[in-house]
């Protein structure tokens, strides 16, 4: 049985490296950032607008598309990519994190994670098992372990028993896969405890994953200890394996975290903060609805070649926003995606060419100076 | 001063007839459909959308773009066309009927419409020279003189006073007009009676406007009677001019009416159905929420080539809606446009052909075939 994806570094700048992923539903360019389709569709997009914008691979969750339409369903309509119309490549998530945090009376054991659908109340259980069938019904190309995504704060021997679990579940993840044509990726937990991140990192790379990934991060900790943990997580994780940092995160923690090694990223922020109004720009991020807009003919970024910019003022995207019109949505997300997909396209092409330190340092510096000069837009923390 | 508008009538089959409409923003092929972009953007679609549909002209809401984010804005922008990235044509309804039915406490006298706003209560007045005011600000290629859209039902005598304050209106209308390049239409009211509508189509189209409207049908009246009295309209209307029949309608009204002789359409059907989940198709129309469709991999109409039939089975848009996942919105919007574009298109083929007779029972016999078989969708009229 040949290995369901492949994966080649191909070129290095200290620890960041670009590479290639190949799946069965083509290749992508890493380091790569997933637009995040939770339910099968990423919110206001049309599957052909996010290939223009770039984009090879997009990130479903297990959980929600188990609820609804159901993952037997899914299978029976000819798999993920074939109901959502994508040519790309899809890495599910396992579903765990939001069985814990948006289901109805949830509880964890060894077992799995009882809950009931935060739709209709029925009981559900999940387990490491059925977490993997479940992907396997869905058809994604990358599988994630049922994990326990550690809380945060929690007190290290929570953390320990956490990772501990997580551990379990991996081996049994691994031996519950059928499909041959599926990556399963593994995920390191252990809160933001180096020696507790040492022993999940040693614990999940002793299990033949097709990758590993880095959970638990980015769930409310101060944003150094993200950083220092992602940073000392990536160390910890095989070079020839893709790395994939779950659920970060913002334009700079992404050039910090390739900085670092990682390969993968996954965030809401350019989608969730489109719809509330929020625009990432060359110039920092803007608030639409700001009234010092009203009157503002220019586009939302200058130096934006998406859809939107070359079409829509600033005026009129405020009034499509204040409004509640769908296009204000569309032209958002379109703009934060190609903002996001601009950004990966740039920090590959640095590292490919040596010039990765210089790319940070302007990627770093922008971000604080925009941070000084901010309107006041608070991120909208996954 | 030369015409802002031009009319020639290209080809007629019987009382129908394609013509050339052209505006100082391009020219419409007629009978032409015109989506309805009541604040300044057909909801869910972008404007390059609706051109590659093949939609030359939009329709939009004087009374809506004063009220947010103001006609004065939108001129300061460089005007509608600019202000919505939109290099089609732009017709612009005066504003009148929304004045009456969605804003609050409103009254009509000889001067005008005072109402308040339905957004935050202030008080405004809606006259007939601010009606072109305002429409000249926003900048439209059609202005509608402001009328007064009666009532379904309305008793004879209360139907005549309407009429004939849409007449003295109708003068004070051409009278305010400044700009010479854009074209204003008045619009013959009168009920359901013929001889109300006799005397109002005199009085209208005895003053110079540009084309001709007949307003005050698909206001709740039975289907016979507006078919009837739009039928004796078109004949009360100068050929040379456009004639705009004011929103009607299901795709079968539209074809009767151009079986009558107008050349100018729209209607928030296509539209507002799509957000309701309710499709158009050559198989009639279709309620994508329906259980029927849970495991239909098939396409919405398998003999449309719209980028959701292209793409995506009924089962995922079911999915999309049932998830409120603006992709639904989007799919369903821009297929219930693609059918609404092909319909016109294929009447103007029909007409120019000599077929319109045998095109136009085809349609008839399909609306009733569909009424039979109807899953049960009804239309969510104007």
């Amino acid at each position: 049985m040949s290995a369901p994806i492949r994966f080649n570094v191909c070129a290095r700048d200290g620890a960041a490296r670009t590479g290639l992923l190949s799946t069965p539903h083509g290749e992508i360019s890493t380091p790569a950032f997933m637009p995040v389709g939770t339910r099968g569709t990423v919110k206001a997009m049309a599957p052909d607008e996010l290939r223009a914008l770039g984009y090879e691979m997009v990130l479903a969750n297990a959980y929600h598309l188990a609820v609804r339409p159901g993952a037997e369903l899914v299978r029976e309509l000819g798999g993920v990519h074939r109901f959502m119309g994508w040519q790309g490549a899809v890495l599910t998530d396992s579903g765990g994190f939001q069985a814990m945090s948006l289901a109805k009376i949830n509880s964890i054991d060894e077992n799995g994670i009882c809950f009931r659908s935060h739709l209709d109340g029925q009981r559900l259980v999940l387990t490491p098992e059925s977490a993997i069938e479940i992907q396997e019904q869905i058809g994604a190309d990358i599988m994630m372990a049922l994990d326990e995504c550690t809380a945060y704060p929690a007190e290290p021997a929570r953390a320990r028993s956490s990772l501990e679990l997580t551990a379990r579940w991996a081996e049994r993840s691994l031996k519950a896969r059928r499909s041959g044509n599926q990556a399963l990726f593994g995920i390191v937990q252990g809160g933001v405890y180096p020696e507790l991140r040492r022993l999940s990192a040693g614990q999940i790379t002793s299990l033949a994953f097709d990758g590993y990934a880095v959970g638990g991060l980015a769930v409310g900790e101060p944003k150094p200890r993200m950083l220092e943990t992602a940073a000392l997580s990536a160390e910890l994780l095989p070079a020839e394996k893709p790395r994939y940092l779950m659920g970060v995160g913002t334009p700079d923690d992404i050039v910090a975290a390739i900085g670092m090694g990682y390969d993968m990223f996954d965030c809401v922020l350019p989608t969730r903060n489109a719809r509330n109004g929020s625009a990432f720009t060359s110039e920092g991020k803007i608030s639409i609805k700001q009234a010092r807009y009203t009157r503002d003919g220019s586009p939302l970024d200058p130096r934006c070649d998406c859809r939107g910019c070359r079409t829509f003022s600033r005026a009129y995207l405020r009034h499509l926003y204040l409004a509640g019109e769908i296009l204000a949505a569309r032209a958002l997300t379109e703009h934060n995606l190609n903002f996001y997909g601009r950004l990966v396209r740039s920090a590959r092409a640095a590292i490919a060419s040596g010039t990765f330190n210089v790319f940070s340092s302007g990627v770093m510096s922008a971000a604080s100076a925009n941070e000084e000069a901010s309107d006041g837009v608070k991120n909208d923390v996954v």
